[in-house]
């Protein structure tokens, strides 16, 4: 009998995005799966019953994951939706893992074979199944957008006959993958683009793409540039030297955009109370890591909040604002991993593969991964 | 003793504009005029008080309005407000006179000497006092913002590693000033740009942005391309095959921005509910012409409406949503308007100018327009 599929409707507010496509539906179909999508799960990422059906899944409700010996989600099950699936079953998820240990130990001891995808190694072979490259890339897009929409201005320079609109101001903190894509389309729109990391030897990648990196370059600095990849920790004289420069800079932009993100750590502040205070009325920022803290004083999960003005924008989920391509990529991510698994209809684990031993947090009733409480702890 | 020019706050719910800027009044006392602005008036535009101050501005309260010789609003004073000025004053705004002829000749009643900016003729030496043109160009902008951040998916096309994400398809129906600086932002974004006008000779002005014309393209079109301009109405024949053409190119569309105004008539409809039907769940409709009636069925002024997951975006006062670029340009519409009539501190009307002639709307107790009740109307 054939591997029982289930893709389930996510049941987190807020949360639009959605395990599956019609694209990988009909891949794991053709590889010998049965796949049963929950009833409206695709309706908030435009995709339709009908498509899942028509790509060949059945349409099921919440009672068909009991039998699902896979189950595709994109946030952690709760444990109301864990006590539903068999012992033995797959769950891969955006697990949010760190913080909490407990909840991963219950869905151990119910029996599941957990995988938490924003494990995944960052190396060549796993790149299709980043899912924090797939999901920071659309939120560095939606970011500016989002800000263009709250923004009292034009983002481009406008020559008209009544006289010049002048570029807006937009500085990304954080060159990672939201950052980079930030930047890209803050361009795309007109914007006078500028950026930081702290990382010199990110200045290429800014820019390349049009951005000005703010850094104080000076010799420690450009021998860091040159170091590449993630050179060692800049001296604390530097770093108050960068402080100050950036904080400067900061009051003369129109819009900050903010997303630096440690895992598994809280978010590092890089926008205080008194850089806010020095930016003009009209100007916006937009936090990306505010579930996680946020990189913004006073910035509110969720909400936006007015400074004398200045507006500091902290929408949560944001890949889930632009769901239906969140969708779509989230789900490529999850096929691209489950078909290193599937073999002539079946499903076998390979725990000694990279990509299991980076991912797999509980397996035989237990956690399993040694960062949330099982084996030992990683050096 | 100078002539007081007094730029008031606006009071209608919405209206964030204002009709001065810091550049403005430099130069209205730099003229030798007096000008006081009302508390608060900037407060929506990013102008502080203090900005119209330090720019030689007093601050001042509604009860100044009495006192001016020139009063610059937005919006058409309300009765209230215009029982406030003395007779004899001038008041420049957007009068919106169409339809309201009666509201009109109040102000003409209580002595008023109104102008009304919407008015002005599109002539080369008026250009820099054009206000449909300053307003509507950012309105453009605005819908397309609005759109992408209403949008569940990415405009541009995207490359990623979890597979590509297709460029919006993106359709503007008018290409006036605000059609065609939707179709550049839109461009600018990535998206896949299509346009259409009832005016063939617009063809040329789309692809020079980047967009694709839309147009059934038979002898007929080509005789009226080629005459330049506004070209006569297209036969029966004609306008019959082109709206089957653009029935069918909506269905495809994810983006469909709608610009078409005639000044003094309702808004023509350019998309009937059965093409909405016919568009995907997700897909965006922003109608521009809400205010006057609508472009899109089923558009609602101030509403976003849904139509089985189709967005019809209804904003009022789109300028407004950008208010700190809309205010700086109307402000400069004003002055150059406004200069034409300065001559050392003084204030002298010339009636025999064609811009006066287009514009005035009432002096010396009476309508003077000849399309709004007063003299002969124009034939």
């Amino acid at each position: 009998m054939a591997k029982l599929l289930f893709i389930a409707k996510e049941k987190a507010p807020g949360e639009s995005r959605v395990a599956g496509s019609p694209d990988t539906v009909k891949k794991l179909v053709a590889a010998g799966l049965e796949v049963v999508v929950e009833a409206d799960a695709g309706s908030q990422s435009r995709i339709p019953d009908a498509e899942f059906e028509k790509a060949g899944a059945t349409i099921g409700t919440a009672a068909d994951a009991a039998r699902a010996d896979v189950v595709l989600k994109v946030r952690r099950p709760d444990a109301e939706e864990a006590a539903g699936y068999k012992s033995g079953a797959i769950v891969i998820a955006i697990m949010d893992p760190y913080g909490h240990n407990d909840l991963i130990a219950d869905l151990g001891s119910k029996g599941l074979t957990t995988f938490a995808m924003e494990l995944m190694p960052r190396i060549t072979r796993a790149q299709s199944m980043d899912v924090l490259s797939s999901q920071a890339n659309l939120a560095g897009y939606q970011a500016v957008i989002d800000a263009a929409a709250a923004f009292d201005r034009a983002m481009p320079m406008m020559m008209t006959a009544a006289g010049t609109v002048p570029a807006a101001k937009v500085f990304v903190m954080g060159a990672g993958v939201a950052g980079l894509q930030a930047i890209a389309t803050a361009k795309r729109l007109g914007a006078a683009v500028s950026a930081t990391d702290v990382r010199p030897a990110s200045k290429e990648q800014v820019a390349s793409l049009g951005g000005k990196f703010i850094a104080v370059e000076d010799e420690e600095f450009k021998a860091a540039e040159t170091a590449g990849g993630y050179a060692k920790e800049m001296s604390k004289e530097y770093q108050a030297k960068q402080a100050a420069l950036v904080a400067d800079h900061i009051a003369k932009q129109d819009i900050v955009i903010t997303t630096a993100l440690i895992p598994g750590r809280p978010a590092p502040r890089l926008v205080t109370a008194d850089m806010i205070a020095s930016m003009r009325p009209g100007s916006i920022l937009v936090d990306l890591a505010v579930e996680r803290g946020g990189n913004v004083e006073g910035a509110v999960a969720g909400e936006v909040v007015d400074k004398n003005g200045v507006r500091i924008i902290g929408y949560n989920n944001v890949p889930g604002r632009i769901a239906a391509s969140a969708s779509l990529l989230y789900a490529k991510n999850l096929l691209t991993f489950l078909q290193t698994m599937i073999k002539d209809g079946d499903i076998a684990i390979n725990f000694d593969d990279e990509l299991v031993k980076a991912t797999a947090l509980t397996h035989g009733g237990k956690v399993i991964h040694p960062n949330f409480g099982g084996g030992t702890p990683a050096p």
